[in-house]
């Protein structure tokens, strides 16, 4: 009974753990499929003047009217940050991190939240050694959102693909978690 | 006698809008065809203290000799700008917007104007769904330079390519349209 | 004698040239050959407020605890940097530039050296013209790190590839001279 039972639970947790993206299996069917598919969260804990110990992230660019420890107004617009995140396998901060995403992402809109992203996945790891590397828009008011694989190192060499993000929790202005669902569509 | 003369002029316009790149044809033809061409144009308007409201860019980085409001002197070396501009489908500031072009430059010399850019151009219209990535340097000096289309989303899934930027306009140090020929090699 | 000297020192010399990643043999021929392969050293000297007709590179953002003359301290967490860089054949800052590396960079962890870089190698001699664009993680402390070739225009039109980066030299924290090995998988 108990096996029967905890065999479809496990295939509810793959199926969440798999599809991060929420997006209807029909629309992922018109692609090709992925040679390479991938889950993982981020953390990115923003540095407010108060949490340097724990902070993973910095404002280092802001518009005139703005300064480098609060996100300024105006939907931040013009907030840059550079960050040094754990990923992890699950959405627990505190699992053990196996790489790290690290780059910059900017606020780049007035009226409403978007930001625009530039960063890498760097793995040092027994199960992963190498760097995958992404770009693109990220319109944070959309459920999910798609940026680009532009390459990739090591264990990735020359990996393009796609990346929906989507997030999965934040607190105040200070924490924000990232599900990363990577399809890679050309593997070498 | 109307029909006819309008037939050329049609031509003429159709020259204009599909090649603002004004490359040679003979050095296009050396290249293969591409399989997609676009032209939009778009339209950076610089804050400068004194437009927050039309201003659709920021600077949001400058070296230690310049402030956020002014371009510096020095050929602007140093300034960093984060941008959210209308993209176009003719050089009229007031057309309806067909998408947005997010992202950022930076001015990189201190003898002459170049300039490195990242951006997306994003499409939520009946006609395009997704986003084109690009990244590269912009000698802005000459009338035009090619800049990489690393990657895809949506409609323009795992494209890859190069864009023609072209000065199209710009008045005093504000504002700037971009007229941009999109070449795309890989279609999915 | 001096001819039959000199062959074995011309071959090592080649070696060293061509291979500045260091890595093994094996390694690469796990991986398909380049279809091109190029080496370079560029020079990268830091504004530190006394160098202004020197500098190549300028501090554009620092976090809040920061400023834009020196590097921060946690390992510059936190800095952007802004260059344009001579490219030289050999490890030779005097030497005749045969381009710019143009680009950015930025310090991202806390507790030891790593930066993330966007850059691109712009060429306009006899020898090339176009451009090679790059983007990825730089762990600085490794001896040798892979970041992507994103993409080219030019003579090296929709290129892809891996550079491999080594820190051949730096004096302080204001000169830094970078060899590239750059292997071309995809060429046009």
């Amino acid at each position: 009974m108990g096996g029967a039972k905890s065999f479809p639970s496990l295939v509810i947790l793959l199926v969440l753990v798999l599809d991060c993206s929420a997006t209807p299996i029909s629309k992922i069917r018109a692609h090709p499929q992925p040679c390479k598919r991938m889950v993982f969260y981020f953390h990115d804990i923003l540095y407010n003047g108060h949490n340097s110990k724990n902070a993973t992230a910095a404002i280092v660019g802001s518009p005139a009217w703005g300064n480098r420890t609060i996100l300024t107004g105006k939907n931040h617009f013009g907030n840059m940050v550079v960050f040094d995140d754990p990923i992890t396998l699950d959405n627990n901060l505190h699992s053990t991190p196996v790489g790290r995403a690290q780059g910059f992402y900017f606020y780049d809109k007035k009226d409403i939240f978007t930001a625009w992203l530039g960063f890498s996945f760097v793995f040092n790891s027994t199960e992963h050694k190498g760097s995958i590397n992404f770009a693109g828009a990220d319109p944070l008011m959309n459920k999910t959102r798609d940026v680009s694989v532009i390459g990739g190192t090591g264990d990735f060499f020359m990996t393009r693909g796609i990346a929906t993000l989507r997030t999965d929790a934040f607190e105040g202005e200070v924490y924000f978690r990232l599900c990363v669902d990577i399809k890679l569509y050309e593997c070498w």
